[in-house]
């Protein structure tokens, strides 16, 4: 599956070499590749607010906004993360993240859980348009990418 | 154009008649929103970082690493920004955020320069594995994108 290939690709190269783009280790790369996928996480958060709104009934559903969602959920996962967590971007390492090292050592714990959050967002763009029960359906598989890599690997 | 089309009536329903999903109205919702544009920029700027870096001569020419990196441009310049720029979430509204109350209100030049943006990011994906020429010449489009864009709706 090439979503599976490109992040495993990608993730191999991030975690066992070290990211080779300029400045990688000096704070201002660290810092900005932080601030990177932190902002992918708020893309996240923010259409599954708007997802998981409509599935749990507190707004109706409106297959657009949903499909919307859904596609941004889907390109958002998508990213290639590679130069998004490089070495030394740990929590243990510098403030303002709380990623765990585990994240570097735990091969291939680590892509598998980007492998079943890309998988999962694109089941919900194939879901979300549809129909309400279509668009619940999808949630759980989402949901439990989200909980299962932050349980594993996000500090307090 | 697909991309056109689809922003337009995104920020025209945005900017119109106001985001209608759960909350919008609420502090929460509006600085979900203002998280989640802010990840998209913080995106922006990381892969454009990494794509700047190699056309000035910073780091080499890496075909693999420069096409990931303007896919990830693409991929973040297509969002579905509908539900990013709620009413209520310019600079003079709320605390957090640079965004001009202007953007709300200059109708149809906001949505020409995301327009512009997504436009400047295809090429980018188009050019940007081919050669260091290729990349050099489709920086150009992307950095005015970006410029013109915060000249006129990003505050102080």
């Amino acid at each position: 599956m090439k979503t599976k290939v490109m992040i495993t690709a990608a993730l191999a190269i991030a975690m066992g070499a070290g990211v080779t783009f300029a400045g990688s280790h000096a704070d201002p790369a660290i810092q900005g590749a932080i601030k990177a996928r932190q902002g992918q996480m708020q893309l996240y958060a923010h259409n599954l607010g708007i997802l998981g709104a409509m599935a749990k009934g507190e707004v109706a559903y409106d297959a657009a906004a949903a499909s919307a969602a859904a596609n941004n959920l889907k390109a958002v996962a998508n990213l290639d993360a590679m130069t998004l967590w490089p070495q030394g971007s740990d929590m243990d390492s510098v403030e303002g993240t709380r990623a765990k090292a585990e994240i570097w050592t735990t091969f291939p714990a680590v892509v598998e859980n980007a492998t079943a959050m890309a998988t999962a967002a694109n089941a919900m763009a194939d879901a979300a348009g549809k129909d309400l029960a279509s668009l619940q359906a999808a949630m759980g598989p989402v949901g439990g990418a989200c909980g299962s890599c932050h349980k594993a690997f996000r500090g307090k």
